[in-house]
Order: structure tokens, then sequence, then C-alpha cells
């Protein structure tokens, strides 16, 4: 069997699937610098923490319960369960997980959650491999870099056609990752990104349902099969993202190809990756620091008349939900948000739960809430008026949310960030552990070392 | 957990989510005519020996080795082959191997094969299920029939936008067969459809690869997939079809809502289904009929000096490729589909072998073929003028091929396909066996009687 036909000049893109095969299979490992080194760490570290987090969550288990209908073989962990299925279960399980509680990483300029597919692919697949932690720490960085830069390429045209791009990117990043951590090289790279091109993922209109999170968990698990069918030497176009009926075309309109490739192996878009503190959409996240900074000045619930937030129009488009049922709806409402923010001083999992969602208070509060949408504000920006009881008016202005490019949470919030999800679901002390093995992953003689901490 | 929103009204579009479901859910066993359940039996013998003839081709060898890398379970057939695996894989492994000699049916309005994803899913959960023969072809009928009606939904803007419309509506034909087979009620159903809409497969880009008889693959398994998933709770919007953002809106720029509504459970799109007598794309049949007409009038290769064709647009977009290398590309190249019928006087997948399309003698007379596209021909039509070296001109004129609409295979002639394609996997007595019981499936106390035939 011949290999796929070579590249036809049906048009006059440049063979971005070349070079962005020949990257992921031939770039220097740890070829980067420090400042991208960490933020690899850093990435890992809060997408294990968001997957533990939600394991016992329905949609986990949901997801855990139709995937054992198969009778997995029990090659990989599920993250903070003792359960262990195939390593395609695991990457799509794991997946689902780390994206439940809306509470995994950023890539701010697409708003892509790239850890979820790449990352999730990646733990159970180095775990099958038995891969040192260098692996796939450089592996993380390589697949991060494809998903986002092809999110680059076709933002925002893809996504305001909508389409959820962590997972219509991710199902690359995920191939590219895998095909790195198996030691493809630039054709089977190039053939395991074409099987992936032709399986994007996800859909805006699922915001809201459990199949959001499904998103990441299905493009994780294409692209861990595109890398191990074209390891066999399974066919694919070469020309697959850039070709007249591959994948940009069909799933945009607009796109500009250099983005894929000029500065590649320079400059990294993991550098560009951000952390939530708290855990819902990242545009209400301002709004919710509003109020938190309200409440810090000592307003209480009871005090308030009215809050009126001037935001950025993608506030209210994303999360305008005014009358959410669950907490899957609340991360969806900037006014539960601010309720949120205002009676707890937080927005964890918790502030999301049902019963905390369903409380006449904060149902209550919530309608007290309003948004409007000025074109003048940034969106990692927010203008809060608050009318209270007794005649005062206060403003609070979030210039930068934490979290933001220019105010990016430190070390140590992520640090008590990831225990607060974690040691509720395997205990402070090997949650304390596991801290430690994922700040310094890239050492770990193998994976397992993580997985094993991370699965009881 | 609540369930997913409740349908919002973000614009006029009707329901077609939820009034396929409840069609899938509640539509009476066998509600349909003779002639819908003997087109059910025909649709199911073809996808059958058209996956039984693939059995031990490369692609279906490498995509079987990439799953065994997940030691599957061993719960259902890989179609031909002694090898047993989990049902998701033998969905996927099965919807590759119908479609790898391009010989399985088409839904001639919108050039969906729409067996392939269908039949897989549910000839795997059906024979894990041990569901009776009867629920398999009614769930074979249903399935079918919400793929092709998303399919005339939006054809031809989708197709021409670059999807491979065979996978991107089989995940709904597949996900509705499913939940069919596992008894799931309407909301069960519309979540199942909810879950395989995010999830469309295929990029017409992948055509003279094998990603793409992958497609009709995937799509089968992420069928499969929804409808486990769905049963255990799983929630996605229910609206998922005709939404702002659902898949209607973000694969198609136009599309008519009543094709998918319009006399549901009178008419049945299975109705339309045809089979090929040649190898290969369905466009290319009339013009191989018309040089199989050409030698039955005693005219010999080496008699033709040029043939001039005059074809339908489509001919020349989708198989215009003058120089193919091997067996696949040779399958988009009407010159050669030319030259096989006029050497060998057919066009079967021994005709589409490495070793024909590089003979030398083939190549030679593929480059005397030449082809215009007009526009005033129809899809099933051609006419060709050769000019022989003796300086005779002759005509052929075909109005309707062999498995068009106007013009059906013959239940013989679908038998002897059938033959031609099992009998040298499975041996010529266990092939009529099964040919017997395919054609009497319905009746069949469960699916596992067929499935034991053909996986020897």
């Amino acid at each position: 069997m011949a290999h796929a036909p070579a590249a036809a000049a049906d048009n006059d893109a440049p063979a971005v699937t070349q070079a962005l095969a020949r990257f992921v299979a031939t770039h220097p490992s740890r070829g980067w610098n420090d400042a991208v080194e960490a933020e690899a760490h850093r990435t890992l570290l809060n997408w294990l923490g968001c997957a533990i987090g939600a394991a016992h969550h329905d949609a986990v288990s949901m997801a855990l319960a139709a995937c054992q209908v198969l009778q997995p073989a029990p090659q990989a962990a599920v993250l903070g369960r003792r359960e262990r299925v195939d390593i395609g279960s695991a990457a799509f399980i794991n997946g689902i997980a780390s994206h439940t509680f809306d509470f995994d990483d950023t890539h701010l300029r697409t708003i892509i959650h790239p850890a979820g597919p790449v990352a999730s692919a990646l733990l159970s697949l180095g775990e099958h491999l038995k891969s040192p932690g260098r692996a796939l720490i450089d592996a993380l960085v390589l697949g991060i870099e494809v998903s986002c830069r092809l999110g680059n390429m076709v933002y925002p045209d893809h996504y305001d056609r909508g389409w959820h791009i962590t997972g219509s990117t991710g199902v690359f990043g995920a191939a590219a990752g895998c095909a790195r951590l198996l030691g493809l090289d630039e054709i089977g790279t190039q053939m395991a990104l074409g099987i992936a091109a032709s399986q994007p993922v996800g859909l805006r209109e699922q915001f809201g349902s459990m199949t959001k999170p499904l998103h990441p968990g299905a493009a994780a698990r294409v692209g861990l099969m595109a890398a191990l069918l074209a390891r066999e030497g399974y066919t694919s176009s070469l020309r697959s993202i850039e070709a007249r009926r591959g994948w940009a075309q069909v799933v945009s309109t607009r796109f500009d190809w250099r983005e894929a490739t000029d500065g590649l192996g320079e400059r990294f878009e993991i550098s560009a990756n951000s952390y939530k503190p708290y855990a819902c959409g990242i545009v209400i996240h301002p709004s919710i620091e509003a109020c938190v900074g309200l409440r810090a000045q000592g307003v209480a619930p009871s005090d308030v008349q009215r809050i009126e937030l001037r935001v950025h129009p993608l506030v209210l488009e994303l999360t305008g939900k005014s009358e959410p049922e669950d907490g899957l709806q609340a991360k969806f409402s900037v006014f539960h948000g601010c309720a949120a923010g205002l009676i707890f001083g937080r927005a964890g999992e918790a502030e999301f739960a049902d019963a905390v969602v369903t409380q006449p208070a904060v149902i209550e509060l919530r309608r007290r809430v309003h948004a409007t949408a000025v074109d003048d504000i940034a969106e990692d920006a927010v203008n809060l008026t608050a009318w209270l009881v007794d005649g005062r008016q206060l403003q609070v202005r979030i210039d930068h949310a934490v979290g933001s490019s220019a105010r990016p949470m430190s070390d140590e919030a992520l640090d008590a960030k990831f225990m607060s999800l974690v040691a509720p679901v395997i205990g402070e002390r090997c949650s304390k552990s596991l801290l430690r093995q994922c700040r310094g992953a890239a050492d770990l003689s193998h994976v397992e070392e993580l997985v094993a901490l991370a699965s009881n």
C-alpha cells in the first residue's frame, strides 16, 4: 500500500500540516527557555487539580459507566478514582473531568482550554508507555503549541461560527503530543494530524450541558487514536489542514496561515496560558473579583439594593443566563458569579453547587445584579456600581482581573487552588506529595509516579 | 443533577432534534410497507458483503492493530476475521471495512453512504445485547432515516463546503439506531443525538487516503458511544441540531428544516438507497458501463484510438484523477474506470488492485480516455464517443446506469455481488448460508446468528 497522494497544489496555501509535523517530530527536548518550562509545569498542575477535583462528578461517573460497558482493560488511571480503564477511555474520561468545573486553563487570545485534550491524552499514553517525565513535558509543550497556533489561525471566525474551539483544535494538540511521545517521524506525525483533522469536536450550543466537558475528552481520545493509527501506517491527506477541502476552510471562513508557522520554535503559546481563580468562564472573573472587593469593604448582601456592571459584550453573550437552574447553568451566569462573590467572598466549585444555586437568598441577590455590555471596556475589566439601601453609591473598578495576562495567578495561589481541589478527593498528605511530584514532573523517571499518587 | 436547559428559543427553527428523537423512540416496529422492509434487507446484505470483502485490506488490519493496543475485550466480531474486540472498536473497524472498497450503498440525493455508520454500530451493539433480528432491522431503517434526512436538510451546501457527508450525518444515524436498540425514550434519544452532534466526522480532502473509510467507522463509534452515554443520563443540549450554534448552522450555511420532518414515518429514505455494480464512486458508473458496452460490441483496447466522454460536472470534480498511482487513487479516476471496463468487462475490487492500476497496458489505455463536463447531462448518464484505429466512430449512450434509482440492481445481481466479495474471504458454503440468513435477517432470533457466520 502506497502512502496517500503527495501534496496536491489545489490552492496557494503554504504546507502548514507538514511544517507543524516537522516541528513536532524534530524540535529538541526542552528546546525553550525557563519561563516556558515553568509554564508547562503550571499548566500540568492546574489541569491535574481540575481533573482530580471533579473525579466524582456525575458527568465523570456517567462517562466511566458508559466506557465500562466495553469492559476496558485496566491500562491507565482514572484520575482521583480507583478504577482503571484502557488508555483511550482514560484520555476521554480524564479530559471530561478536567473541564467539568470550567476551572481549567485558558489560552486567552482564543479562549482555548489547551491542557484538557493534550494532557489527558498524554498522561494515559505516557503511563502505558512508561514514558519519562521529560518526554511528557516536551509533548505537552509541543501539543499545546499546535492546538493554540491553529486556534490563532482561525480565531475568531471559527469560534463565532459556533465551534467550541477547545475540542476542534484539541484533536490536533492531542495527536501532535501523542505522535511526539510515540516517536513518530515527520510523515507519521503528518498522518496523525490528518486523521485528527477529520474529527473536530465541539459545538458551543452544548454550553451548560455535560457535552461541553465531553469536548476535550473526545478530542483527547481522537488525538490519541490518530497517533496510534498513524504509527501502524494508516494514511491520510498530507495537507489536511490547509487543502481546499481541508480542516481550516471547512471549519472557518477566515484564517491567517502565518499564525500557524511564524516564529515556530522561537515563541511558545503555552507562555500565554492562564489559570482561573474562579470555577467558571473567565469572562465573568472581573465581575466576581469586583464583588469580592465590595465584600472586603464590609458590604453585606442585605446592604445592596442594586448592582450594575459595565462589561465587555462577550460577558453577556457567553454568560448572560439570568435564571440558572443548576450548577452547570450557573457557570454561564455572570449574575450568579456576582452573588457568590458578594455572599461567600469566593466562587470555587462549592459556590456553583446545585444546592447553592437554588438557595432563595442567592436567587434573590442574583436578581439585584444587572449588566450592560459596553464597547469601551476590555475583556479582563469591569466597572461596578453598587447602590446600597442606606443611599450610598460605591464604585469598584477592575482593570485587569487576577488570571489575566497582566495579572497571572502566582505559584502560591495556584498551589492553594490545587490543594483545595485535590485534598477533598485524595486527602491532604497525598495531595501535597502529588503537588511536589508535579512541580518537578520533568525529572520524574516515569509518568507512573505521578499517576500512582493521583489515582487512589 | 438536572437535565440540560430546556429548549431556548434562540432562533425560529422548529424542534427538529425533538421530532427526530420522538420518531426514533416511538415509531412502531416494522411500521412501513414491504418495499421498505425489502430495501432494509438489501442494504444490510450489501453492507455486510462490502465489510467482509475488505476484511484483510491494509486499512482494516492497521485499524485493528491500533485498537489492539487498547487490549480490547472480545465482545464483538471483526467481520470476515477471527479476531474479536470491544463493541466500540468493532463498530469502528467494521465501518472502515465496509467503505474501504468504495463499494457500499449510496443515498443518491445526498451521496451519503448510509449503512456504514449505522449498520456497523448496530451489528456490534446488537451482538452484545443479543438483540433479535427484528430489532436490528427496525433500528437500521430508523437510523438511516435520521442520517439521510439530515443530509437532505443541509445538502448540497454542507457537502460543497468540504464535509464528507457520510460521516458528518452518520454520527446521528448511528446514535439514533443505537438509541432505538437500547430502548432509550424520547429525551434519552434527544441526548444521544446531541452528544453525537458535537462530533461530526469527515473532510473530503481525505478522499484517496485511508481516512476516507475511517469516516463511517469513526461515525459508527461516536454514535454508539453517544447512545451508551445518554443511557447513563449524560446530558446535552436538547436542540443540538437546530439551535443557533447547533450542528446545522455550524456545518452548513443553508438548510431546509422541513426536510428533517416532513412526512416523517410516512415515506422512508432507505427506499432511495442504491447499490453499486462497480467498486468505485457512483459518478463513474455510467462511464464504466458505457465502456463495458463497447467491449460487448467486440471492441478491444488495441482498436481504440481515443475515447471521449461527455459527463456531469461532478464526475470530473470527484473523480478527475488522470494519473492514479495506486488502487485507492484509481477509485477517483474516471479514466481508470473506463480502462478497466474496456479491458476486463468489469470494475470490481480486483480491477482496482495496485498491480492492475500500474500495468503499462492499463496506463496506456487510460491516457486515451478524455472527459468533458457538460451541463445538460444527468449524473447517472453519459455520452461516449470512441474513435477507432480503423477510422470508425462509435457512440454509446447510457441514460440511466445500473445502480441508479431508475435502474436499481436486481436481487440476483446483488446476491452475485455479495458472493463475489464474501466467498474469497469466508468460503463459498459459508457465504451462501450467510446470504440466506441475511435475506431473512428480520426473523433471526438474535443477531449473533448472523455474526457467527460472518466472522470465521
